[in-house]
Formats: structure tokens, C-alpha cells, sequence
């Protein structure tokens, strides 16, 4: 057993900071957590700052990570982005991938995330044949977290048509199983572990047709997995199924059987008020990424609707612009307040909770996300001796946390029991910008 | 003489990246920039990362830093926030506002800023009476930038009325000097230095009257001043504008002879497009806060629209939420694409260049802004070896440098040829959070 004392503490419910909490850690789970307790036990071992629930990144593309500072320059719309982003997958191998993935997850590490939702397309060869161990980039990806010592949802994607009614385009060809019980039967051979889940995914309307969602949906029904979907995160989306379908991507989903309490939409930007209301009756979840949205001109979403509704939310970094979840909390609210000129639109632990347990829950992390005897033991030091936080009250140490943290003062990351980063320092991957730019440059010709 | 070297250097005009750049620096002025100078010469102080002129905050309140994470719990607009503001002024005193504005211009020399617009109205003693020396508090802040390292322009603040037609409340008392001509006594007592120069400010339409304003601008106009004023930061200043003299608040600024070359409109979020065209006929410049834009729901103002009618922008932190310019500079763009729905509606370096150049001049610091003989030798090195900036190419470098960098990457501060910051670490204020917090706590009952 092994006893941590941090000076303050968030639970990961409430809103209330803690003070003087030792946590004691027995394998990969929390067996008790005390708070006032002075002076610090001798034997725990000492956190310096405050510590909370380690974050979850609902929705990541990894290798979207290769396109940051790279497609700024000129106009262009989300669709003009998707060419750029559609030659680096088209790039891709399995030890490419792994190489990109692994470095892209330990930036994720350093960044306080402990668990990540990877939306997972790129699982066939160019040309769409299937590598000859069919799983060989969902394999890379989980080698890819094993190596950074995060948990991952591997969201597992079926991806068939290039639009409604549109074949794939040849850089789509990759992303296809050809249809969903093919889909099917690939995932069923991948197994989940202790940091490793298998989870679902439908790309979108625009790529799955009703009737493959449906076999999809009965297969993360069955199997009890997380289905994410990306959700009308274009006006175009909503444009183009409406003529075709006379519905809402929304109803199509639900239509097709698709919303249920293990599904999560993936943006929901364009979402109808009555779209909002169809995923609350389904206990569907929402997982904005703001700081993705704001990238590619997707608008700002209903967020604040959605939770008015009662949905839940999560976060995500998607195509990793920005790799913090403190950026995404408080981009949340931030853009909210640009939209409708006024302020103060979630607490600051509602926005944490997005963050944490929101996201866990989201990915199938449901046992992670709170500090409380039980949970798994995923948690992390942010440093609040820094020129950004100083100043804050413990009353107040929340809120600056939301609205002032980076994820630079990450200081100490543990997931289940055991610290992958101190110091700031990834453990096992030394140099994680080095990594970053090898695997990146091998990819940008 | 010194001589700097850096292996990446932006130099503050043109979209590239120069490589192996020396900087001869005599006294406080460049004498020469070299680029392809290899291999580095040996007596040269070697800078690892990317160099670029130091960044101007063209808009700051330095005392609002006190409130950085304690006003976003519960609902509320700008003037509920303002109410929040009026306390921390109130309590203010030479001395207490000498250790939060010296503390506060640390954590703003940390993040590379160079010079700071300090636009400053918390004049008189509490209740409106002068102090024994009338600017005590002005030269609390220019001990506090001398301190800190950075260049200042105190933009002294012509501050006289609570709204149209309205007297000053009981926390406004001490913004007031009564009138414009007591105002113009009182600043004309201070004089700059190399570090300091004095500027003049408006606070806006609201709180100096049209035969007021003509005295602050006859000021500024007879001392070749900058002249700022907030402009249209809330609909309703533009409401009451409109129904007290049947014109936008950009009109009463100009029939008052404000706007002129050396004129700053702060914010201009709700500005028309016959404002604009206004303050474009007048060579008039716009300083965008973005950060506080967002953070007091404020909207997203007209940037782009100026920048096509070919006004100047320039970028401030204004209210300190954030103290970070990179976030300023790609915050322009990113709001921009939350509203058009559309990408790349800025050039990269166009971002940087409103971060020092366009800030520079708006301030009044012309003679800095560009790595170019005979300017001021303010520059900065940001730290490119980071899981942040990781991947990126020289092609890219200025494009990542904007969309991904944050303050925390910079690395040294160099002002008038002197080092104030190395390896991230303040001079001669070692601990800049302890000061940030020990200030605030005296302010916070």
C-alpha cells in the first residue's frame, strides 16, 4: 500500500478544494482517502500542489497532431483542412502511427490526461486492403498507450461512405471495413486489459448509411461498449441529410438506434434545440472540443443548452491544435460568454467535472474520475505556485484553476498507482519533443 | 558592444524565419542583424530557440490582476464584474499598488513583454482628494516597471463623469482629477525617460464630456502623445451614446477632435462599419483585448473588418485573466473563425506583428518593434524545443510559434541590450509568484 499527501485537493465532485488529503493507494485503486490530516503522514509520499481526478480526453485523432502550425496560412473552410489533414493519414503505416501515437500520448501525459477516447479510422491499408493482421493500427495505438502509460478507449470506427449517397474518395478507401459486420467482426478480435478498452464508433450520418449504423449499434449494444459519433459539427451536415432524409443527423442516429446512455455526440455544434431534447430523452452524452472547434470555424456549439437539458458533457482535444484540458474547461464557458455577451455560465467544478469524470464516464472509465475509496488511482499534481495561479485563495483555487492553469504546470502524473510523470518529466519517454519531431517529420514530406 | 546569436529568428516584418541570426547591440540600440552567420561567433551570447522582438501589452490595468480567477462563479455582465473591480481599486494605495503593478509587470516580463500601455485612472486618494505628491500613484507604476525591467507608456486617464450626464459614483471619486484641465496639470508634471514615456488616455465617451475631450486632445496633440480610449466595449455604451447625442461613441470621439494618427480605440467591439471607416480616415488604430474580451463576454469585435479597411491593430491583456500574447495574438484569429465560420483570416506573422510592432506604436515605441539596426534593442528567445512547438519545420515555425506557444515557453527577455530574464527566470524579482501573491493577499480582505 502506498500513501500520497497532497496540501489541497479537488475530490472530483463538489466544490469545494480540500485540505492536507492522503490518499492511500493499494494496487491500481484508491483504498481511502482522508482529508485534514496533519501533519502529513512521514511515509506518504509528498505532492506539491493541488491535486485532482487525472483528466480524460474524450475525442483525439492522434495523428492530427502532425498538422499543428501547418494548415493556418491562407483561407479555407473545415472541409479545405480535411484535404491536409487526409495526406498525413494517407501517409500512415503501423510503425508510423505507433511512433506518432506514442509521442502524441506522452504529450497527453504531460498534460495531466490519463485516459484517452481515440477515434480510430485509420485501421486499413491505403487503397482500403486490410493489413495482414487486420488490427495492426488499432495494435499500434495500444502499444502506443501501454508506452506512455495512459489508459485508452480505442473507439473502434466504421466508416463506409464518403457522404450521403457518395462512394469513399481513394484517401478514403483506408477507413473502410466495407461494411459493418465486417467492421463487426474485426473489432470482436480485439480484447480489452486493465488500461486498455475496446469501444465503438460511428464516423458519422455522412459515412455510415442507417442500415450499417444499425448493426453497429447492436454490436456496441451487445458488447456493452461506449459509441461515439461524430454530430453535426458542419451547418453542411445537417444541410445535406435534411435533403436527403428530411431528419436532423440527430434523428438519424437515433433512428438508426444509435442513441442510447453509452452513446456520446462529438461536437454537436449546428444541434437543434430539438436535437438537444432527442439526445437528453436517449441519456446521450455530449463531448465538445472547443479549442478544435474554434480551429476549424465549426461555431460555437450549444453546450450550454445541452446541460441546460440536462445532457452531459465531456471534452476533447481532437485534432490536438492545443493538447490542454484546462484550455478546453475554460474555452467551454469563455466562448458561451462571446456568444450570448454575458458571464458566468457553468462552476468552475462543473467544468472540471467535464474534464474528468464527464470524459471518463464518456470513454467507459466509469471507476475512474473521483478521488474516493474504490475508484482507480488516477490522479494528478497541478503546480499553483506559478506567476498564473499565484495570488488565488483557497476559496477561490478552483476557479483559477479553470480559468488560469496550463497544462504545463502538470507536475506529477499517476495512473493507476503508479507515477508515469514527476517533475514535469515523462518517465519512460525522455525526450518527448524529439519523439514528436521525428515521428512528424517522417510524416510531412 | 554585445553580440547575440540565435540559430531562428523572426525579425518582425515578412512571413519568414531568418536562421543563424547575429544581433550587435551597443547601449540600448541594435547596430546590426546578420543573418546566415555560421558557425556562431564565439564571443557571441548563444540563445537557444527562436528570437523576435519583445512583445508589446498595449492595454493593461495592472491592478485587475488581483482579480484573476475570483469573478467567474455565478452569472452577471461587464458591469457586475465592474463592481468587482471598484473594490480592488479602492482599497489601493501608493504603496499596495507599487506591489501589485511590480509583481504583475514581472509575470508580464516573464512572458516576454517588453513594453506595457498602462492605462491608468486610480489617480487620487480615495473619495477624489489628490494625494500630497498628485502622482503618487503614477509613480508607484513607473517604479514598478523600472523594477520589473520593461518599458512603460503611462497612459494617464482623463476620467470625469459616471456615464452620459451622470456624476461619479462614490468608487469613481477617485478616478477624477474634476477637470480636463487639472488632468492636463497634473500629467504635465511627469516626464519620461528612456524606459518611461508619458501617453494620455480617454477613458471613454461615458466618463469625459465632448468640451472635456477637446482638452485631453489638445493636450495629447501640443505633446505628440499617444491618446487611448476605450471605444464600444458594450452595447449599451453605444445605446446611450446614440440616445444622449444621436451619434455612435466613434462619432463623439472624432467631433472632439480625438482621433487622430496617434489615437488608440481600445476594443471597438461593437464599432459599425461607418465607426470604422471613421477611425481609418483618421489613421486611428485598434487595440483588440481579446482575452478580456472573452473573459467579460464583451463579443467578438470587428478585427478583421479594420484590418480590412486598413486600420492598425495592436493586442493588450488588459484585465490579466491571461497574461500571455501568444494566446492574444491567436485568439484574433480563432474568435474570428468561431463567428465567419470560415479559416485563415490572418497571416501569421500579421498575428505577431499587432503583438509588437502594431502594440509598439500604438504605445509609442516606435523605435522598437523590429530586430533592424538602429532600433531598440528589445528582443526575446522563445523556447521551440517543446512538446507544444515539437514537429514544427522552418517553414512552419513562425505559423506553430503563434498557434502553439504560450508565455511560459519564453526563455529570456532582453531590454534596451539588457538580459531581464534568463532560463525563464526573472532578474532581480526571484520570486514572482510569492510577490503576485503576497501583493493580492493585502488587497483581498
Amino acid at each position: 500500500m502506498t500513501e500520497w499527501y497532497a496540501p489541497w485537493a479537488w475530490l472530483g465532485t463538489g466544490d469545494a478544494v480540500e485540505r492536507d488529503v492522503v490518499i492511500a493507494v493499494d494496487g491500481d485503486r484508491i483504498v481511502s482517502v482522508t482529508t485534514d490530516v496533519q501533519p502529513a503522514p512521514s511515509r506518504a509520499r509528498r505532492l506539491g500542489g493541488l491535486v485532482m481526478p487525472g483528466l480524460a480526453n474524450a475525442h483525439s485523432h492522434c495523428f492530427h497532431r502532425a498538422l499543428r502550425g501547418r494548415t493556418n496560412s491562407g483561407g479555407g473552410t473545415f472541409w479545405t483542412w480535411r484535404d491536409a489533414m487526409y495526406v498525413v493519414a494517407a501517409r500512415l503505416d503501423p510503425d508510423t502511427f505507433h511512433a506518432l501515437a506514442r509521442a502524441t500520448y506522452a504529450e497527453m501525459a504531460l498534460a495531466g490526461i490519463t485516459a484517452v477516447g481515440e477515434f480510430h479510422y485509420v485501421h486499413h491499408a491505403p487503397g482500403g486492403d486490410a493489413y495482414s493482421n487486420p488490427n495492426a493500427m488499432s495494435d499500434a495505438l495500444v502499444a502506443a498507450a501501454t508506452d506512455a502509460g495512459i489508459r485508452m478507449t480505442l473507439l473502434d470506427t466504421c466508416y463506409l461512405a464518403g457522404g450521403f449517397d457518395t462512394p469513399l474518395d481513394q484517401m478514403q478507401l483506408r477507413f473502410s471495413d466495407g461494411d459493418a459486420d465486417r467492421w463487426a467482426e474485426r473489432v470482436s478480435a480485439m480484447t480489452s486489459t486493465t488500461e486498455i478498452r475496446i469501444g465503438t464508433a460511428i464516423h458519422s450520418v455522412r459515412a455510415v448509411s442507417s442500415d450499417q449504423m444499425r448493426v453497429v449499434s447492436a454490436y456496441a449494444e451487445e458488447h456493452g461498449s461506449p459509441l461515439h459519433a461524430h454530430l453535426s459539427e458542419q451547418r453542411s451536415e445537417n444541410l445535406a441529410c435534411i435533403q436527403a432524409f428530411g431528419c436532423t443527423p440527430a434523428q438519424l442516429l437515433a433512428d438508426a438506434g444509435a442513441l442510447g446512455e453509452r452513446t456520446t455526440a462529438v461536437h454537436a455544434t449546428h444541434c437543434t434545440t430539438d436535437d438537444i431534447s432527442l439526445l437528453h430523452g436517449h441519456g446521450t452524452s455530449i463531448c465538445m472540443c472547443p479549442t478544435t472547434e474554434r480551429d476549424l470555424g465549426d461555431g460555437i456549439g450549444p453546450a450550454r443548452a445541452a446541460a441546460d437539458a440536462g445532457v452531459s458533457l465531456s471534452l476533447g482535444s481532437d485534432g490536438h491544435s492545443v493538447i490542454d484540458l484546462f484550455e478546453e474547461a475554460r474555452a467551454l464557458e469563455l466562448d458561451e460568454r462571446l456568444r450570448v455577451e454575458t458571464r458566468g455560465h457553468w462552476a468552475p467544478a462543473s467544468l472540471l467535472r467535464a474534464a474528468t469524470s464527464g470524459g471518463l464516464t464518456s470513454i467507459g472509465w466509469a471507476d475512474a474520475g473521483l478521488l474516493r475509496a474504490g475508484k482507480l488511482a488516477d490522479f494528478i499534481c497541478v503546480d499553483i505556485d506559478t506567476p498564473r495561479l499565484a495570488g488565488a485563495d483557497p476559496e477561490h483555487l478552483l476557479e483559477a484553476l479553470v480559468f488560469g492553469a496550463i497544462a504545463a504546470d502538470v507536475r506529477v502524473v499517476v495512473v493507476g498507482g503508479r507515477a508515469i510523470v514527476s517533475e514535469g518529466r515523462h518517465h519512460s519517454i525522455g525526450d518527448v519533443p524529439g519523439e514528436l519531431g521525428r515521428a512528424i517529420a517522417g510524416l510531412i514530406a
